[in-house]
């Protein structure tokens, strides 16, 4: 090897929390406004949430590094081509960010919510962490700011809290929501009759809320009961508090 | 009434994080540097970790009001009296809390980690939410700190995720340990024993790591496999992940 060489420049994943600027954490404010460079995920030529949380945040010379999703709903997720066409996106996106970290530079990766709670950011964490330093920055997740927005906590005393995606199974669904106290059921979309169905079925449904757009500008929270047949939009939250032991 | 009635002041329930004061939010970052009064909880004369979050961010000339628990583990959980001194312990803090809020000052409660996610914060709240404006901010959890130390994702695609006390019966940990992809297990101290068969059992034990103080000065991460039989500090989680499906 030749000298002398670049020093590799640290990736950060930074996690931005539920969407209120202000929930970002100390650090994240820190890192991103000393940013000189930002890479966040979008589907084609719309803003990510991600991106809207930063906001004017950033350097005014900052360099910015859309991630564009090459599908989204397009193509069923069984599809072998789904797999396909995303996991040659974030090998070329992981290509690119490791580039600029062997040029020497230091780059931002911005997530909603937690990076390590399903993130996107996993995607490339786990092609990049072997090759380059990488850093991951915490932050508060959707489900915290959702259960905040009910009112209600969500955990007492030694309840189970199972964390369930919307694009489970109805059985499987039905079993965890049976089995656990407080419930928290993302990714919903296109599966909120399936949830809903769960939910019935477990006897849950009662007591279930619907938040929308947690910690955002256009928050809403009623029990799910009252939201009718209504879609919900991707940024949904299904909560079920747990009624444990209190003093 | 007569008037000029003075306006209550709000109830702040804040939560700090996991450790690190990077990790707090802006939000919590703010509250606290412009409070008058900060509330927190603690054992007989030692410092609460909330209180060390903070350190020296308080004005010179605040109100420190602190909480202190007047049983820990003298006497068992099940003991009758148990329940009986902690209830009037919240009633009794409330009570002062409400007096202060009522002379109209802003008063800020602190909490390690979520406010809503099994802390103590919450049996104030339902003592306060009726009488005083209350209002909570969500943070960083323990878990997040914890899974993000382990530098390993906790969750993908569309893996269930149960959060588990150890103060739970072993057959019920043994249950939801089998059920669910992801796990994380809290409140560990002296049912460490317990914990452990349960995951063995449940064939988890394996892929178990111990994450003590979390995102704190002295954190350690290990395999629990590796920690031997030493028994873990009241800050400890253990974290087994998940392994859902990725591009
Ligand atoms: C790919 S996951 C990302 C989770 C994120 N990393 C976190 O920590 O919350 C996307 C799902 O998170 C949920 N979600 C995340 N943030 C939310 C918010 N602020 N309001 C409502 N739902 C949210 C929605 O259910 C959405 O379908
Ligand atoms: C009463 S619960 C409070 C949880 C807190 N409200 C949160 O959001 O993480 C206390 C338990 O949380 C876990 N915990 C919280 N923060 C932690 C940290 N920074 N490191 C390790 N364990 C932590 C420990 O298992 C501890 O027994």
């Amino acid at each position: 090897m030749s000298a002398p060489e670049t020093k590799q420049g640290m990736i950060w994943g930074v996690g931005l929390g539920p969407g209120d600027p202000e929930l970002m954490s100390v650090k994240a404010d820190r890192l991103l406004r000393n940013a000189t460079h930002v890479a966040h995920f979008r589907k084609a030529g719309r803003t990510g949430q991600a991106r809207r949380i930063i906001g004017d945040m950033l350097h005014a010379d900052v360099t910015e590094i859309p991630m564009e999703y090459p599908v989204t709903t397009e193509i069923p997720l069984t599809d072998p081509r789904y797999n396909e066409m995303l996991s040659a996106f974030y090998e070329e996106s992981a290509a690119h960010l490791r580039d600029l970290s062997n040029a020497g530079h230091e780059v931002v990766i911005v997530s909603e919510g937690d990076p390590f709670f399903y993130g996107s950011f996993m995607h490339l964490y786990t092609r990049l962490k072997d090759d380059c330093p990488v850093q991951v920055v915490p932050a508060i997740t959707g489900m915290s700011a959702a259960w905040t927005a009910t009112g209600v906590p969500i955990t007492w005393g030694d309840d189970v809290l199972s964390v369930l995606m919307g694009t489970l199974p109805e059985d499987a669904l039905v079993e965890h929501m049976e089995k656990a106290d407080a419930l928290v059921i993302m990714k919903i979309g296109r599966n909120i009759d399936k949830i809903r169905n769960a939910l019935r079925r477990s006897g849950r449904f009662d007591a279930a809320w619907l938040v929308e757009y947690a910690a955002m500008a256009d928050q809403t929270v009623q029990k799910l009961a009252d939201a009718g047949e209504k879609v919900t939009p991707y940024f949904s939250i299904i909560v079920v508090h747990g009624n444990g032991r209190r003093p």
